[in-house]
């Protein structure tokens, strides 16, 4: 089987991405590459990295070119998935790398998007319960935002097995600043990144705080309440997520830890790591893996948990590929790299 | 008045700060500067940016070489102030940036550090309630580690006017890697942490955790927890501590908010910036201040306060010149920037 | 003697870190901070690292409001300074930190800037053979570029002494992003420039170029020719230029070395490192200081110069101070920091 | 074909990016993989990346341990791969990484690196004029500097075809600072690397410059000298390779950009990007590519060419199993990335 596939806003970093893992997907043939306001130039242009396509011109994005692929990947500003995938007909597998298809909630879309909420489409978060079947032929998946991956993953298996409070999860998430888009604006300046730490969207008001609650929700008949805190570090890509919440009574260290060993025995995508071994963002880079490390704060009672992704590949683009493989019925692993470029 | 100064361990990052810091002191004169290992080199060739001192010789740190001056500031690694300390007379003022004095609570010292407790001093953080009256006229000063500074300024007026349950405090701070010191060890390399974020002594075990709680426990009379995790980050300086905590019933953003301006309107080194502004350590690189913000997350009724700090300065070097000038009867700002280097 | 001093594009990096310089000048008293689009905001916006004067709101830049000042520092985007220079009078000082008058060939400017040449003033480096006595008094000062201030120095004891070949001259200088000022440009994005270096304005074609020949040329009766390749490194401060030349007959290592330690002997910010030590930026970094040092290589006979500098500082506000110290008939080191923040 | 594959030296920066290779490699099955002082140790302490080996034991670098193997990779310090290699038979194709046996001239071997000149292997720059089929086959390889890789492939096309004065070359590159190895030096640390440049090995001490000599000096009947500077900046990984050299008389930009298009069209590996885009290392970020651009300085006469390459990819690992594939008779770019991880 050979895919045909487009991408709609491939001179983006989600596009470029995208292109990156497709370039290797045995299965895949690239069609077209389109952009808005850099429709008519060479993707080398924006992509240097992607000597292959390098000569590629990038046409305009409309529905007319995207059709006639078996899979268009858009990934366009917030808010512009719902007019092209309305014109895309049902055999073509549409996956979304923005956020309009992502909540079901249209309340919570309307209170951190504003604007008239397009719907959803099945979440492309295979490792949730139940999800991977789900995935499997959809024809829409809406992928999931980069901090919901990294930090449902990590609160899953705790929240899931009642061990900790739901109530009172605390995640505060270190991120690249590829995470913000390629635009250009003045607090994403390098001169402004380097060398500094700053958060943003304090006070549970980023637009990830309802999907990750979302997430969780359905997996355990507390209330789920998450407190997010991003901060933007000094590097190019990766999210460190620190999370915590109250474990509940008589909880060992032990029990908590194999929570997340079998939660994750049978996944190939996130990684356990052994014992006193901490997660770093280094170790993922260009990888579609999470790498998780847990333990139990006995002074404090709380359970911490640490992981580590790429926002670029599991937070989004690879996650994206993931998704695709199990749509299309592929082997869900295909042209995902598990090893990362360290150092 | 011309104090006579010396420091000892001039060759690590503390004692570079310190150089730096009182080169420009206008009542100081810099005397004998010590180091262990590296006594007998050029200062230069260890702090090639303190290009007036950069020809002295370091001489090897003993009590012998210290004694004489007015002031010593020891900067050395953890046990070994207490030897050094106890043969310098009375008449010197001793301001010790190394931990051996800082906690008065000889169990949690023997659990955190191991080895004797060697008692406790003056505890060096003028912000903290009747503290500065303490340092003033004090011939030795137990200088706080990075992390308790800016944790403790963070989350005072919250605890001290009992706006948020201090038995559920949560701290993520982000730092730079001058923070854990000169030697080189492997996972400090550049290679190493550029481009990368990772977690360490997650779970309650970072030696930091009891000062903090030290710090706070005074200022209520309920029950103080803090669940601490550091994480590294690629930048050279700086620290950016999310911190959090379930606010009590009835308190409103402007109440939180309020209880921060006025607990610092009169504070020099402590600065609430305007609504809205989120602190970014860049703008603290150099600098002997803090900058916070708060605000309170309505939908899980936690506050949520980030502060940033240079852990060098206000939290290392800056915070012990701040307390060498309250000790001997200067004024307290003297040499001390409150302009960081940014961008 | 107190000088009111004005601040047009305080906004920009150039404005900021002429503030953060004049703050601790005890001969200045802060006047009027102007800027363009940014006019009616605060600077605390802009600069957050500012603390004393974060309040201040920024004014629109008029010669009306730079009026009434002793001095008035120009920190425009280049061509904009001629139309304000020429409606103050010569009763101000005005120091130029852009381009506008820094070349005395008119053709050269047309060449490299395009437009009209607007003329050009008393060059602000006082480090050239003379020029520290045409910068005593003067009302108008034209700020030396960045690259050609470390270039110049760097270069000047040997083609001064007829040591190397001033025809074969080649300059490589590593640069951090803040040159490039704070406009938001793509290239310049933080996740750009992060983990990455590239070259720009490569083959003799960056505007810095005719202005390093023009200092050079009159130290020498033989044709000067420079080629030039900046590379933007990731960090956001300093310059580190690599300087090439082949040295004349019968020149040997000590003879070039000492050309270079007498050159700068008396100079309070060029410093020639102890023999074997290499510069680094960050020992420079917000500080008003050139570090240099220099070999011979003997396989190729070419001399090897290399040298450090914060662009922002000596390369731009620094430089700029230096000049109006000498300008108002102050000590000419008034205010600048010899030490740099490291690490 | 199946080929059973050892890495000595596993847990430093050059095994590590082996093992990331070789693991998508389709003709590789991964045999021992051994350590100096590491030994005994899992290979994800050293390379958490490394997710699918990380629970592999390192066992200890002996040759005994690595025969029984087709191909034996060689990632030793200076020094220790001749003893190994000559315990090894005719039918292991040896790969060294190391330095040992690159130079052909035992002189130059003594005054760069000092002791015993162990002898030269068919050096593994199969770009070279007739490298590549004195590789076919070859059962000892030397696999080049990363330097001189970059440097050689910058050069080659000018000096082949007489365009510039190979006796005034000028090469200065800025290199991450992976490029120093995993040992702990202090120089080194994170700290002082980040936001700062510093240049090292300057006046053609480095032990890289008489390799790029040897590599150009086949290639003309005029002598080769080369000026060689390396600058280490803040980034883990890339160099970008500044070079220069005075063109004859008579040479176009034309026929200097054409001579570079010619020689490398048919390069799997290298490109010359189009004309007026300058290469940048994040585009090859683990990418076994070269990415160069040319210019003539019509003011100086100089031929100016950048070129960007991962040190530990096409510099040292992927350069590496480029060799092993044309020694073993496999498509020459089997399981070497084109595309780099960017931003």
């Amino acid at each position: 089987m050979t895919l045909k596939v487009a991408v709609a806003g491939a001179s983006g970093y989600a596009g470029g991405e995208l292109l990156r893992l497709l370039s290797s997907h045995p299965e895949v043939e690239i069609g077209a590459l389109t952009a808005g306001g850099n429709a008519g130039s060479a993707l080398g242009q924006h992509h240097p990295h992607l000597t292959p396509l390098a000569g590629r011109t990038l046409e305009e994005t409309t529905a007319a070119k995207l059709a006639g692929h078996d899979v268009v990947f858009l990934a366009l500003p917030h808010g512009q998935s719902a007019e092209i995938a309305e014109q895309l007909g049902d055999d073509v597998t549409v996956i979304d790398c923005g956020a309009d298809f992502r909540l079901v909630d249209a309340e919570a879309w309307v209170e951190f998007y504003g604007g008239k909420h397009a719907g959803h489409w099945p979440y492309g978060l295979p490792e949730l319960p139940g999800q991977r079947d789900k995935l499997r032929g959809a024809n829409r998946v809406a992928v999931p935002g980069c901090y919901p991956t990294v930090s449902t993953l990590a609160l899953l298996p705790a929240v899931q097995n009642n061990i900790v409070d739901p109530g009172q999860l605390v995640v505060v998430a270190v991120s690249g600043t590829s995470g913000a888009g390629k635009g250009p604006k003045p607090h994403l300046m390098g001169a402004e990144v380097m060398g500094s730490a700053t958060a943003y969207g304090v006070g549970g008001v980023h637009r990830h705080t309802p999907e990750i609650e979302q997430n969780l929700a359905p997996q355990t008949d507390q209330p789920v309440s998450v407190s997010f805190t991003p901060v933007l570090a000094p590097m190019a890509r990766g999210i460190l997520a620190t999370c915590s919440a109250p474990v509940t009574d008589g909880t060992t260290a032990d029990a908590l830890r194999q929570s997340y060993e079998d939660a994750y025995a049978d996944e190939p995508f996130v990684h356990v790591l052994p014992d006193g071994q901490w997660p770093q963002t280094q170790a993922t880079l260009g990888a579609n893996t999470v790498q998780l490390q847990v333990t139990l704060d006995q002074r404090t009672g709380r359970a911490v948990i640490v992981a580590a992704m790429d926002n670029l590949t599991k937070g989004t683009a690879g996650g994206a590929v993931q998704c695709m493989n199990l749509a299309t019925g592929l082997d869900e692993t295909l042209a995902l790299p598990l090893i990362g470029v360290a150092p």
